[in-house]
């Protein structure tokens, strides 16, 4: 059987050379680079390597990088950093409904500190509209933290436009760009973020390394206290193959992003194309242009999607129903809701990323298997045999 | 020229059998452990493993284990978790002056949020007395932090003692086990703990990975919000790789535990007695006898710490001033102080900690070399040629 993995939004697999990058900082380059010794040299070198090569990718300068732990502490970091670091400034906070949950709960915590929170809605495609952050932005407003793509369902928001208006009244701008960040192009200056989230398992690096972009002279307090690592805003010993497999990871992104955004465009071109043609009753969710190229969110009305995966999964194809932090919650996804899908279609949501090593003949597999799924699962299920008897009458 | 990796308490390398078995954690087991297609089965199993070789290395339950990033990350939860979580029950809490700065600065990080702290000092070998723990208990006091071991002198804590303490006065007891877990025997249930924090890099496991202790029934608030991992008490994708290595680092510490204290102390008295005969006007500093096995503190009078460090760097051998998260910041070490060495003294502290790859052959190479090194250096020293002027008058 065919084993295809199109859960790329959940986590990549390592690029083929990012492992032979971080083999030596897991025998001999084992030294702290803190170190005064022979045995800090090397460590050293690969620290600063990473941040630079982080920092090309992003078009940022290397001393705005810190490293972190993951994509989820990254945004705890930034948004939990700016808000109490101004919090003598404003206690009032801006988002979207659609956040990744460690964006939202890091709002709620917040919340919980006395900090107000406006949450922005979405439309039907899933954007934020830039208008409805210029009219939340109050004269105690400090922070606006709106994510560059959604992992759901794959819109890109109107970063630059938002950075504009957040410039302008002089409130910081954090993007939540951990889905992005080394899948389409993120330019720091060009989307006038002050703070920008990364993750290098979403890229092919390695899973247990982050990072965060914070713009010169942004203040933010740290969450882990300690010694003097990150300029003293990350304590904590650097896990330095980690940050030296996300530099490499961003390196290979930066040269080769042009040729993947094309070729999984198409591959996603296609797939889309095929399943519209083979199964009926779908919803589409997300822009239709403005989106990541591997991403590919659909709704398919009168099935669950815990069944289709499983089916799928039966058949050597990975997939998702959504964040892979709720996949196993059942509950409703709050990105779908707020786009205005109702719940019971939410239900039957599939979620399926393409990445870099996914092939054509993975396209055809899935357009092979997925409509005698999504058929059996409706002809066991009895919401569409109503349907079909209502067609009929 | 020989290489002496005379650095432990820093960061220690990678046991043989540990890179191996991350490899796979690299390459074909890259999946999420939350996905519920195949690809997340393997993490699945590799997460569940891990959990168990570090639950069982320190006697505690597996569900009692939470990963995390490092050790400071472990401490920041731990002091700032339990706190908040009990913060309607009372804010004050109790730690040590000899802290590692990632539980020293999470304490000043809550003395600005409200809370009120107590400093335990220490006596001449550096342990802190249960009985001033028990002085200082209050109606309002929540939580104790003191450290099983210190990294700098090396001296053992009481801790089953101020365990027996807490437990009696209904207070949270917490440890930092960073420098010990792995290295001595841990064991949360002799040592009534109810949280400790563990690190892989200090017994022979990647950095990058790092483990709280947190007892049954003990309530501490997260500092990652997010998503579900974890219990939900740690968001962000799990560090697979480095979870997967520290729990087979677990595994062998606890194998060969005896051994490697028993090696390891034999080559740390034959160091010692070797420097004690060689080189004058030295300060062994910490517990002669309750002290990890390889910790090597000794003050030098008359010289600067800096200067050794950089000549037995000249000659291969790695050693340490003092933290890592320190070396580069030239301050009198706030745990000499504390102890009552004088500044001056400090200032000559050389910390040598030796590792399960250290030979006896090291031992001979760094007794050959470091009278030598000290030597000059007080042929140097102005303070030294006062001093012998003195002793000729």
């Amino acid at each position: 059987m065919r084993t295809v993995y199109m859960d790329n939004g959940n986590t990549t697999p390592l690029h083929p050379d990012v492992l032979p990058a971080m083999l030596p900082y897991l025998s001999q380059h084992f030294g702290n680079p803190a170190s005064i010794h022979a045995f800090g040299e090397e460590p050293r070198k690969g620290l600063a390597t990473a941040r630079e090569q982080v920092a090309s990718l992003i078009g940022a300068d290397k001393d705005e990088i810190l490293f972190t732990s993951c994509g989820t502490e990254s945004n705890n970091f930034a948004i939990k950093g700016a808000a109490n670091a101004l919090k003598k400034k404003g206690t009032h906070l801006i988002t979207s409904a659609i956040e990744h949950f460690s964006v939202l709960y890091s709002f709620k915590y917040l919340e919980k500190q006395g900090f107000e929170v406006t949450y922005l809605p979405v439309d039907g495609d899933g954007l934020v509209n830039p208008d409805d952050v210029k009219a939340a932005i109050r004269k105690d407003t400090t922070l606006v933290s709106v994510m560059h793509a959604n992992g759901e369902m794959g819109a890109i928001q109107p970063i630059a436009e938002i950075g504009k208006i957040t410039k302008e009244a002089g409130v910081i701008f954090h993007t939540d760009a951990v889905i992005s960040a080394g899948n389409i192009p993120v330019d720091v200056n060009e989307m006038n973020v002050d703070l920008l989230s990364m993750a290098a398992n979403m890229f092919y690096g390695p899973k247990g390394a982050g990072a965060l972009y914070v713009r010169k002279g942004t203040r933010i307090l740290p969450i882990f206290d300690g010694g003097v690592q990150e300029g003293g805003r990350r304590a904590g010993t650097e896990n330095l193959p980690g940050i030296v497999g996300m530099g490499k990871a961003a390196e290979i992104a930066k040269a080769e992003l042009p040729e993947r955004v094309q070729r999984i465009t198409a591959m996603r071109d296609r797939l889309v194309g095929g399943i519209r043609e083979k199964i009926g009753h779908i919803r589409y969710n997300g822009h239709p242009v403005k989106r990541l190229p591997g991403n590919i969110s659909i709704s398919m009305e009168f099935i669950e999607g815990e069944s289709m995966l499983l089916f799928l999964n039966m058949n050597g194809i990975a997939a998702s129903s959504g964040s892979a932090c709720t996949s196993r919650a059942l509950k409703a996804s709050h990105v779908l809701t707020s786009m205005g899908v109702p719940v019971e279609v939410c239900h039957g949501s599939l979620l399926m990323t393409i990445g870099r090593e996914n092939t054509d003949e993975d396209i055809d597999y899935v357009l092979e298997v997925l409509p005698g799924i999504v058929q059996r699962l409706r002809d066991m299920s009895p919401m569409w045999e109503d349907f079909v008897k209502s067609q009929k009458a």
